[in-house]
């Protein structure tokens, strides 16, 4: 069943040297969606441009020394519609989203910076409404926001407020090699909350469901899994926009492994699933902001389960699948009906300015 | 003539104990122009919300320590319009205007990161011309782009490309000390060159007039400034929006001294002279992308300047006035007819979207 090493290395360089091609002429919605639109953008127009070791890992953050700290590095850009919604605002998803992206690569996260593009009339309150809720999330996360910027455009140029964080912080636990077949992935709790609670506020969905975003900072779970089983994490990556798919997407053509989810493993709220039914769309593309997927070595996967389950923000943990030999680059869920299929691609404008 | 000691360091305990006061109730173009009202909006809303003392800095980058590394930390967004302009564009912007404020803090720059807000629609062709400038700037700079992201907004919610870029550099020369009066004030070549060029880009003077940006990255010139001027560098600032005048305002007030300006001694090209008395505004109120206001001990001014003009991007550096005792928090400028006088305030919506 398991490849050789080298048939392994093999396959993640044919899979990596592939050379991204851009279609279209003009940027869409789906670009920006987080899935394969936004990847394909991201290779032909950013890598190609930006070209070095560092960016070329893609990376949740970027890791590189200086005067001998391990340092990682990362940015977020924000664009949340509305601004607020239930269980957060944009103000503690920006601090959230870049604090995520710290501890998902193994780092303490320390300092954050913020820029704010602001429209003519957005009111004051508003604003001062936002930092004070970035100012709890540093404070929940134990970052500090030491540097900004402001910028003010013309009433149509922007919708209210965009922010834009970056962050540092150090490397505690580099990832433990290279995701390999039999590798356990788990889930550290119910996905999908953010983006359901998104369409709810946005008024999108004709039902009412008492369910808020997952938004929180995933630092210090992260921090004890890593201490709880040393050598054996091999890949975290919060799942965002495109949802836990679009993480083991990513990471199954980055591999050139299959990633074999099982359906019922996978835990989703009632509110999530009635609101994913109605609109036809798998709750694995939904976006979380306080989930991560983590790939373990599997002989660590109940220590690294009950590690999560230890901690409040990992209470809901549950492990959803393995990773596969073939075929190389899929996500493929194994239902108990119909046996195991590719997952369905995300719809192409299905949830834009979701955080 | 000078203060004491201690009447100096009152005077800066009473400038920084003043607690801003917001009086608008919606966010205006002028807390984005880099004057007074976006120092106030900074104060009363930023800084009352993300109390830390990194941020209560107040320099162009933070600074702190990791591992015992020296850090320093940055961010800028950039919604110039229009997106290309003579001299440059929204790419090589982005990128200069985080080198330069890594670079006035005394540091190496090292490694920025670039969060893309793009407007449905946009034109990948342009895209693509923006990240080759963006390349060519970190080149230049000797930076690497190191990590992104990209939200797209739907038409209307944006205006084409807006960039907010990071940086993070390492500590070579922190600041000699507080500035003092009887410092030289430099300026490292002509001043408002990029401000006029947008204009002129923008349709906005109906003049002809041969003149491009002055965006660059001035991290060399800098460097090489503070090995020349070991322990006489006390401050320096990249002179951005609300141009030298805002800079010298701020330092003033921090200060609780005087910057007098000889307006004979600054430096300014005809086409930007002729520019600005058609807009009835101040060349020292005009934004650069590639000037530097450096406070010197006067006894180094000579050696500063003549460091400074050793390097292409310096060549046109000058002294241009003094710190003084009196009056504290104030910006004044010496004319050869009228006599010393404060400068005329930034006009509040003078100049948005400049950068």
């Amino acid at each position: 069943m398991a490849l050789r090493e080298e048939q392994v290395l093999e396959r993640i360089t044919r899979a990596r040297g592939r050379r991204a091609r851009l279609r279209e002429d003009a940027v869409t919605l789906a670009h920006g969606a987080g899935g394969r639109a936004a990847r394909t953008l991201i290779d032909a127009v950013f890598k190609d441009a930006f070209d070095n070791p560092i960016l070329d890992r893609m990376d949740d953050s970027a890791c590189f020394a200086v005067n001998g700290a391990d340092l990682a590095f990362t940015t977020d850009a924000h664009v949340v519609s509305p601004l607020f919604f239930p269980g957060g605002d944009i103000g503690d998803l920006a601090v959230n989203g870049t604090v995520n992206d710290l501890a998902v690569s193994g780092a303490t996260p320390l300092h954050l910076s913020a820029g704010f593009i602001l429209e003519e009339g957005f009111p004051v309150s508003s604003l001062r409404r936002i930092t004070a809720s970035m100012s709890a999330a540093a404070e929940a996360a134990g970052v500090d926001i030491v540097t900004g910027d402001t910028k003010v455009v013309r009433r149509g140029q922007a919708d209210g407020c965009y922010i834009t964080t970056a962050g540092v912080g150090v490397v505690h636990s580099p990832p433990a090699g290279d995701v390999r077949p039999g590798d356990a992935i788990l889930v550290t709790g119910p996905i999908g909350e953010h983006g359901v609670a998104i369409m709810l506020a946005r008024g999108d969905l004709d039902i009412e469901a008492d369910l808020a975003s997952d938004t929180a900072p995933l630092n210090c779970l992260l921090a004890d899994l890593a201490a709880r089983c040393p050598g054996a994490v091999r890949r975290m990556r919060d799942a965002t926009r495109g949802g836990v798919a679009a993480v083991l997407g990513e990471l199954a053509a980055d591999a050139g492994l299959a990633a074999v989810v099982d359906e019922e493993a996978v835990p989703v709220r009632p509110a999530v699933r009635g609101a994913c039914e109605l609109l036809g769309i798998d709750p694995l593309h939904v976006a979380c902001e306080g989930r991560a997927v983590i790939v373990v070595a599997s002989e660590a996967a109940d220590t690294a389960l009950a590690s999560l389950r230890a901690h409040p923000l990992g209470a809901g943990a549950a492990a959803i699948g393995h990773l596969h030999d073939d075929p190389p680059g899929t996500v493929l869920v194994k239902t108990a009906f119909d046996g195991t299929q590719p997952i369905a691609p995300l719809p192409d404008d299905s949830l834009p300015r979701i955080c």
